[in-house]
Order: structure tokens, then C-alpha cells, then sequence
């Protein structure tokens, strides 16, 4: 292969950073095209699972779309389950995410883990998945050795890694083993001779990390591949479960296409970059085909083409019993409604709830739904009739009324 | 053995601390001697060695001494080599003081550092000595154990340790491994049952780190006891061999003698205290006998009450040899030196050496002696004939006069 002949879209589509970027003065002929270019076998190129949880959405998904880019390259996806560190836990308890588990909770998550992410890697080409588990190498490190880890950082350099600066300026308590984890992951670089990590932008200080230990251990550093923290469906914040404001891997096709269908038009162009490999510069110019076209090729990847192309027709046909033709939704004028409104107020004047207390039950019980979406917030509030009308509020499968 | 019945002074005789010397809340009726007088059986005394270097001193004497206090009331001397950490070194390279050391050179300097404490420690009696190698333990620890020992503490609470604070401070590296150190003393007191931890007032932090750890693997947390650092012979900065104003425990008996009976005055009363157990209430008024008595004990610990006694008399015939009834010594009369005055000039004046330029290379090649001390600083002021009337200086073995 030759510079000119090789294309790079697949390496630099939706990527935020690639390091180093310049060549090195230790190095001064390459960087990560020159590498690919020069590289007389498949390049490794890294990323970390965290089997501490299993529900993965949308916004985990991006760096695993970078790596299957790479496979369909021809290069090596080695994915790497962290289960050492989620073995060890957290040993002064204060910490949640980093409850320990036992080694069948870790092998379990690992495995449906892995399963959410067939429908998005190359399982079956031979030779470019490699999965390996970090206890293979971690386990047997021993004093020596991890006294030769920590002694490759300073205490300046490693509370110079975000998140450790706030809080020890903050004056809040780290804990000393804390300090372990970027080794740990760094280590694992040289375990598996990474010639790339991936990972989201706020991994760089790990992958540095990694970078360092490969040197110490006379490896060829990794390069840095960083990709950006995808917004939630929201358009607001980071895409997180507890938000609510994401579409889960595991989600059916009509719920990822209900959600999908809504994305908000700002959002639109970095979704069809990160989630999709469609040609950017032929998108529908109409926001509303826009969105349907994005909804449908993420179910597709997912579900398959015909299961996508059915929750469209579905979502359709909800709207269609919902809507202005039919007679089996009665409607309610929100005329009758002062501005702003809190949701439960709604609920009751509409005549759904018997009372206000009543509707915050329902809300609590989660059997509110606005056309379609689940309502969860009882002091939820409306400024303008705008922000309703045309929609279907609902109390359980039976009450309902369209809001006109 | 009831509380009236035991008198400690041997417990607290030179000791600059005992902790905790409360009664603690969550152990209110016990304090060190409540300990000694409660336990059914003989306290563990917990003592470490560092076998990265082979020559020591009075000063660092003064720790075993008070091991061998703890022997003589029935208890066990703990003491431990720590091989395991010298073995590994300072991964970095950047200390000279942690060079790695191999195997054989560890175990060469613990034996060689043992037969210094011969004179010392009691050796004989059995039951009353445990010598513990730490890479029995600490080569057994695993990432997971190592992690646990790390997370019982905050990076603020190490920072906080004497050292390195200034240099964090100061923005000089510290190197995470460093953390390590006094974790892994404070592991030795975990894995040998320590009741009591002996050491240096610089020990108090690692010493702490010992109690901390006890308590977290649920072992009764030991007592800390401290000696002070010693001052060297010059009776101004601590004794240490790179200052030249120490007495190595493996020096001849004459070499002692000479040291010790020119002890300065003021630091009599704490040699006395800390170096031999002579009662001292009944130490001699003048000061010169109390020199010559302070010389003849220690030596007699060292080498015998035959050899110090021997040491005496040769050092009064050396004196005798140069002294004012002697012809063998030429005379120079200070009157004819212009005060304050430079060492090699006065070499030069006297006729010792032909130029001052001369006087400065006899010193830097260690030839020139005043009263048989080597003098190793050039520019050596004195600023009064009183300081070197009736002081053999000498250049070499031949030349020599006496300053009257």
C-alpha cells in the first residue's frame, strides 16, 4: 500500500484527537498513518472493558465502531475485560462504582457485555478479535514489580490527572490505591502490545500512562486514538442512564426507534458521524427525514434492516390511532389549562387523575406516559400550551386523552 | 508482678516518647507500662534494620540499646532485616542511598551488621531474640494485598509526612513508589505481631503507619517508643560518618578512647544518659574525669574492661610522648602569628610546609593532623592562639611541631 493509495476517512471519521499527531524527535518518521503505512502486519489496537456494569448504550458504543473501522482495516481489535480491577473492588468500601465482585458476577457481565457489542465488532473474520481477560497479567505482579509501576510517576504528575486536581485541591480524600488504576490500565498496554488504545477524551491521561510504562518496559509506545463523549437524546448532557437521556444497546427496535426518531435537529449531524458510516454530504435535507433516516440505519445495525423498517411502521401507526381522524382517543383542550403547568395539575383537571395527590401517585408508580414517553418527574413543568398540544397523555393502558 | 512492685526506669530512661501515652478512648485502661504489666506473656519489640549500608555507630546504638533494656525485663527483640526492600532499590535509579543491592550483598551486610550487635544485644538467653528476614512476607504480597495496603491511606495524610511535604512544597518529584516504604514497615509490624516498635524520632510517621495497619487487619495496634538522634562528637550536628564526628562500633579501642575522651562537655550528660547505664547521679564533678570515664565505659561495652583500660594508658603515653617534657618535638611560638589566621598558613609560617599553597595540598591529600585529628577543611580558621596552644600540628608522619 502506498500513501496516496490508502484513504484515512475510516481513521479520522468523528475522531476528536490522535496522539502524538506530530512526528516524535525520537521518531521523526512516523505518526499513526505512517505507522499503518509501515506497519508489515496488522496493528493490535486496544480497548478496555469495565465488567463492572452491563448496561451499555449508545454512547459506550462509539469507540467499539472505531475499532471494528480498524478490523474492517485489517487490523486487530484486542479487547481487553478488566476484570482484576473489578475483582480487587474497591477496598475502603466508599466507593459504589468500584464494588467488588465476585469472580462469576465479573465472568457474567464480561459475557453480556460482549454480546451487546456483536451486532458492532467483526466476530467472525479469523484473526481480528483477540479477548483477553487483565487478570491473565495483573494477578501476578508482585511487590517488586509494582514498586517498578509507581516508580515510574510522581505524586505532581498523577494529581495533575483531572478529577484527582479538583479534589485534592478541594481538600477531599484520595486514597492512595487510587493512584493504581492508571498503572493498572497502562500495564495492560504493555501486556498485549497495544500499538493504539482507543478510548473516550477523558481516558488521555491513562493512555499516556500506557504510553509511559511501554517505554519503561523498552516496548514501542501506543499511539492515542480519543473519541468524543457522545450528548444524550437530550442534546444537553453526556448520554447516561440515570439521566434517562440514552438508548440502550439492549433496548427493542421500537423503543430505540421512538427514541431515535425525536433526535434533536442540532444533534443530527454529530449522530450521523458517530453512529453511522452514511455518506454525510448526502443526507435529506428535511430535519423530520432526517431523523427517520438516522432511527432507521441505528435499529438496522441492531435489529437487521426488516425489524428496523418494522418499528417505523409501527411508530407510524401509533401516532395514526393517536391521531386526528381517529375517535379513539378523546381530546382535551388545553385552553382549559393556565400557564405554566405542572404535570400532575394536568392529569387531574384533564379528568385522567381524581386528584392532584392522585396524579403524583401515578407519576411515582410510573404509569404516566406523553405520547409514549414514560414521565418520571412529578413536578414536571409546561410553560405554553405548545409544549402539548397535539400529544397523548396517558394514565396505565386505558386512560387517555390527546391534548388539542 | 504488680505495678508498685516494678520500677521502669529502664523504660524510660533516654526515651523521648512513648505513644499513645494516653489511655485511648477505645482501650481506656492501657497504656504502655499497663501493657507491660497486664500481658501474660513477654512483649514483641519490633526493631528494623535497614542492611543497605554496614557501618554504624554510637548513634545508631542508641535504638539497640534500648532493645536490649526490653530483653533484660523478660521481652522478645524483633529484630528485622529488611532485605526484601533493599533488594528491590529505587527502580529509579535516582537515589544512591536505595541502589539495588543483589542477594548475597543484603545477606553479607545483615550478618556483618548482627556481629556489631553482639556487644549489644543478648544473643544468649534463649526465647529473648527473633531475627526476621522481611522478604519472608512482603514477597508474598500480591496486587490485590498491595492495593488494600494503599487504599488504608489519602495521598494528603502521606504528604503530611516530615520529607515530603517540604519537597512537594519545594516542587521536587516524588515518586509514587516512595509511598511504599513506610507501608511496607508498617507491614512488618502487621506480620510479626509487634506490641512495641522501636525507633529514631524520624520513625514517628512510619511507626503510626505500623498502628494503622494492625488495626485495619484486626491485630491490637503496637506502641510506638522514640530515642532521640544523637549528636556527633563535634556536639553540633547529628552523628553520622560523612560528618566525621562519629564512633564506629568497629572501631579499635584506642580509636574510641581518643573520640570519646575529648567528648565536649555539654554533651556529656546525654552520652552518659543514652550510651551506658551508669547511674547519673553519681557521675564525677570534673569534667575531664567524667571524659575519661564516659570513654573507659562505652569502650568496655565494645571491647572489653581489659581493652579500655589498655586504650587509657596508650592514649595518656601518646600524650606524655608529645608532651612539654619532651624534646622529640619542636616548639612554634603562636606570638609570631597574626590571628585570626588560615590553617595553611600557619602550615607555612611554622616551616611545616615551604609554601601556603603547599599547606592547602598537604591538606587535601589528608596529611596534616592537629593533635592527631585529621584536619580535612583548607580554610580552617582559628581566631585565637588560645585555640592551638599546646597542639601538636603535623604534616605526614615526620614533620611536626608543637604550637606554645
Amino acid at each position: 500500500m502506498s500513501s496516496s493509495a490508502q484513504n484515512f476517512q475510516w481513521l479520522h471519521r468523528g475522531t476528536s484527537e490522535i496522539f502524538p499527531n506530530q512526528p516524535e524527535s525520537n521518531n521523526p518518521e512516523e505518526n499513526l498513518e505512517q505507522r499503518i503505512l509501515n506497519s508489515d502486519r496488522p496493528l493490535r489496537v486496544k480497548l478496555g472493558i469495565d465488567p463492572t456494569g452491563t448496561d451499555i448504550h449508545l454512547g459506550h458504543s462509539i469507540p467499539y465502531r472505531k475499532l471494528r473501522a480498524f478490523q474492517d482495516a485489517g487490523h486487530i481489535a484486542v479487547v481487553i475485560i478488566g476484570d482484576f480491577t473489578a475483582q480487587i473492588g474497591d477496598p475502603t468500601g466508599k466507593s459504589d462504582v468500584r464494588r467488588q465482585l465476585t469472580p462469576e458476577e465479573v465472568k457474567a457481565n464480561g459475557e453480556t457485555y460482549l454480546k451487546q457489542l456483536r451486532p458492532i465488532l467483526d466476530f467472525d473474520t479469523p484473526g481480528r478479535l483477540e479477548i483477553r481477560y487483565n487478570s491473565e497479567w495483573l494477578s501476578q505482579l508482585d511487590l517488586a514489580k509494582i514498586q517498578e509501576l509507581l516508580a515510574t510517576m510522581t505524586v505532581g504528575q498523577m494529581l495533575a490527572k483531572e478529577g484527582f486536581a479538583e479534589r485534592y485541591n478541594q481538600e477531599k480524600p484520595i486514597f492512595l490505591h487510587e493512584f493504581l488504576y492508571p498503572l493498572m490500565q497502562g500495564y495492560d498496554s504493555v501486556a498485549v502490545d497495544a500499538d493504539v488504545e482507543l478510548g473516550g477524551t477523558d481516558q488521555k491521561f491513562n493512555i499516556v500512562v500506557g504510553r509511559d510504562l511501554q517505554r519503561h518496559f523498552k516496548k514501542r509506545p501506543q499511539f492515542g486514538l480519543l473519541l468524543p463523549i457522545l450528548l444524550g437524546t437530550d442534546g444537553v448532557q453526556k448520554m447516561s442512564k440515570s439521566l434517562n437521556n440514552y438508548v440502550g444497546l439492549q433496548e427493542d427496535a421500537l423503543s430505540m426507534y421512538s427514541k431515535l426518531e425525536k433526535t434533536p435537529d442540532a444533534l443530527l449531524p454529530e449522530y450521523f458521524e458517530l453512529l453511522t458510516n452514511l455518506d454525510l454530504t448526502s443526507l435529506p435535507e428535511n430535519p423530520r427525514e432526517c431523523q427517520q433516516k438516522l432511527a432507521v440505519e441505528i435499529v438496522s445495525q441492531f435489529h437487521g434492516k426488516d425489524a428496523a423498517q418494522k418499528a417505523q411502521q409501527d411508530a407510524i401507526e401509533i401516532v395514526k390511532k393517536g391521531g386526528a381522524g381517529s375517535d379513539s382517543v378523546p381530546k382535551y383542550s388545553l385552553a382549559e389549562v393556565e400557564f405554566p403547568a405542572k404535570i400532575f395539575y394536568i392529569l387531574n383537571v384533564s379528568g385522567l387523575c381524581k386528584s392532584s395527590g392522585d396524579g403524583r401517585r401515578q407519576i411515582k408508580g410510573g404509569a404516566v406516559r406523553l405520547d409514549g414517553d414514560r414521565i418520571t418527574e412529578e413536578n414536571l413543568t409546561f410553560n405554553s400550551p405548545d409544549e402539548l398540544s397535539g400529544k397523548v397523555l396517558q394514565v396505565g393502558k386505558k386512560r387517555f386523552v390527546r391534548l388539542v
